[in-house]
């Protein structure tokens, strides 16, 4: 039996132990964003730090001006890629409390209808379960082979679900001890319950608000209707020629940089059967917007976006009062993909609205910090050993998708850490993260053990 | 000497007493919006009307569910039109306070800089003083000649500053009463101090809010960004496309039963003197919007408009936040010219907005009640006289203006009772109404008693 065989022996023997430490992680109240439980985040990063001694991998906690970090190493300079695992055990609030079938922090296994075992509780999938699934595959590994095949480094922050605030300081402090060569990021999901996916990129965002002003005060449309500009119709135009008739942005160079996917790629997904359908049906709608003759994933993945995210201007109570207001706002981000530059882009849109301004008008403009897109170059060693890794656990090629929103510490692993992180996760799409009765299911949680030790054998082979 | 001139030596003669009757008037704190100064709008009223008895004008304080109207008649069928002159006794609050040099409530004459005598109360321009100068033409007139030279009624309410509540039921309920030739209406102004003027043509107004509804929820625009409809861009694209590029409306039919006005009118206008720079000067604006090739008092006056007085979707905080909103709104106004229809006016735009909707997006509508513009008959033979009276008056041709805003009042009077109204006011621009230190020129008031004698006299002529 192969060393990797006797891993995973091991991981299916110890299937109850390994779920009755991770019920013990899911019992403490660890909710980030309520002060009232403060002293629970810290119990759960002690117990991780506990977890993770008494298991060979040498842990501690961190204080940091909010809920403290845990870090974890275990090294002695193996020839394969030093890896730093990244999760977070801080967890959502709970409320509304009456919706939960039961209580949020007994955890429980469930049954359903169709035989599909899930395990209950607040903070099973997000991200407490996930986070486990490695730690059990490091412990099986020590266990049984006395050490780890790779060098591991292990972040567990207690802020996530509350905008991290300690991550920046605590990253630029620490950037030696956490810089190595590869991050292993835990917080995204399967394709579907049978299919293991790897995100391969994340598109970028940039923004901007904009402060069209007019008159030096508010007008009765009466006297001034038709004689004086209305701000609101200026930040209309400016919205509306943003997309051409085609869905295409309008900005000179906006394109500039944006990739089309290897035909491989565009193959790949569509195979993956993906639904335009169902997608917007689940929200509503029924038609894909965005630029014509484009795959649906292609819309969701890998092409820029302008959107406002909100406009305003004048008056928005009941009945009508005839104002033309002084000044409208509006607040736009792009989603970027590909090597867009996002200060050119936003150049680019200052340019554009600047062009729109009447000559007696004026704008005024709030950045918002941007960020480029990310992506895995297709040809990285990493990549192809987590594909091998999860194909012989499922049985299945790994889907490689984009996200369409940001996952900001792969964008802080990068920009502060110079490290790219491969994205595996073991969520589905129904298990409810942030709201009543969050559940993972048992099969993610076993498998995604099993995943893990075969990714760890994987990384170490030359 | 004429009957006229020996009204008018009468009225010279009277000046302190005339000014002595308003002062008790000035006195009184009838603010209609503030239930504390219930008790104070009726004795106004009942001032009113024994002043109007006094001076043979048979009135009576008559009741209604808010402030009394005071409602007088002298009539004997005489030949001439019967007119119903109309104005207010309620005046605006007083707040901010300090701002006023002298109680608001204690009227006096200053003396400006210039030598321009000024009645200096609240009140005094709106409406109280431009009230009295009919009041006192009557009083001149009766006492000179016994009688008045045609039938006069008078209709006085308590509720302008207040949205005048009670007005449509007692226009209802007394529309028999009420229903005369013309209607004489003082809440007007001078196109400046030395030139008189009549407003002949008032826009009308019809309104639409729009509500554009997407997805069933707010979006993550990373997760749904290109992909999903956005409300806001889909609103902005219905207010972008409302005018072309020469700033006409788009509206199929739009401008079906707008006119262009006489050449003797427009170059009537031309010779006004009206500058657009210090119009929108005041302002801080410096440039005509509207159609091109338009004179700028045809873009206040008589040309229809579309204006958005308000228009909100999404995310409106500090910040950012990527939300694809489920809905947006906008708050439509048309300023109608002409003949404009506006059932036809909604209808095409609501056909339009529809074009803009895609299909699996949602749109409502809340309607606001439409009005169309008013004119006089240039050939009305009131209009002369009235013309005749103020040139006599004032050694100028009368300008004949229009109105870019409403006054409900003039369009209450023609589609309930049928009645056209001459619109003749003595207020000036700097006149500070609604404000602290609110002023009546005393030439106005001395002039304006002047004007109205010679008003009656005129329209008593065959």
């Amino acid at each position: 039996m192969s060393t990797i065989e006797k891993v995973l022996t091991r991981i299916d023997a110890d299937l109850d132990n390994s779920l009755s430490r991770l019920f013990d992680l899911l019992k403490i109240k660890s909710i980030s964003t309520d002060p009232a439980y403060k002293d629970e985040c810290r119990t759960a990063a002690e117990w991780l730090a506990k977890e993770l001694t008494s298991i060979g991998i040498d842990a501690t906690v961190r204080s940091t001006a909010g809920h403290p970090m845990v870090v974890g190493h275990r090294k002695s300079g193996k020839p394969g890629p030093h890896v730093l695992f990244y999760g977070h055990y801080d967890v959502q609030p709970v409320d509304p409390l009456e919706l939960w079938d039961t209580d949020p922090f007994e955890p429980r296994i469930a049954t359903r209808e169709d035989g599909t075992k899930i395990i209950v509780a607040r903070g099973s999938a997000d991200d407490k379960g996930q986070l486990m699934t490695f730690v059990e595959a490091a412990r099986a590994f020590i266990a049984e082979t006395g050490d780890l095949p790779i060098d591991v480094s292990v972040l567990f922050e207690g802020e996530e679900e509350s905008g991290s605030p300690s991550l920046h300081p605590f990253l630029t402090a620490n950037k030696d001890e956490l810089s190595c060569d590869l991050a292993l990021v835990c917080d995204t999901g399967m394709w579907d319950a049978d299919t293991p996916a790897i995100s391969i990129m994340l598109r970028g965002m940039v923004g901007d608000e904009v402060i069209v002003k007019a008159a030096s005060r508010d007008l009765h449309s009466g006297h001034y209707g038709g004689a004086a500009q209305n701000p609101n119709h200026i930040v209309a135009s400016i919205i509306a020629g943003l997309h051409d008739e085609n869905g295409r942005i309008t900005l000179p160079g906006f394109y500039d940089g944006v990739i089309d996917m290897p035909e491989e790629v565009t193959a790949m997904w569509d195979k993956l059967g993906f639904s335009a359908e169902d997608f917007l049906g689940d929200i509503g709608l029924k038609y894909m917007r965005g630029e014509k003759g484009r795959q649906a994933l292609e819309h969701i993945w890998t092409r820029p976006t302008a959107e406002v995210n909100g406009m305003w201007g004048g008056y928005q109570g009941a009945g009508s009062k005839t104002v033309i207001p002084a000044e409208a706002h509006a607040k736009f981000t792009f989603r970027l993909a590909g090597d867009q530059d996002p200060d050119k882009i936003r150049d680019a849109f200052r340019a554009y609205v600047k062009s729109k301004i009447p000559a007696d008008c004026t704008v005024d403009f709030i950045a918002k910090d941007g960020s480029p897109a990310l992506r895995l170059d297709f040809d990285m060693p990493a990549l192809a050993k987590g594909q091998a890794a999860l194909k012989a656990e499922w049985g299945k090629d790994a889907a490689l998708t984009g996200m369409g929103g940001s996952i900001p510490i792969v964008g802080d692993f990068k920009r502060m850490l110079d490290m790219d992180s491969l994205l595996i996760g073991f969520g589905l799409e129904d298990d409810q993260i942030h709201s009543p009765n969050e559940k993972y299911n048992l099969k993610s949680f076993h498998k995604g053990i099993r995943s893990w030790a075969r990714v760890l054998d994987e990384l170490a082979k030359d």
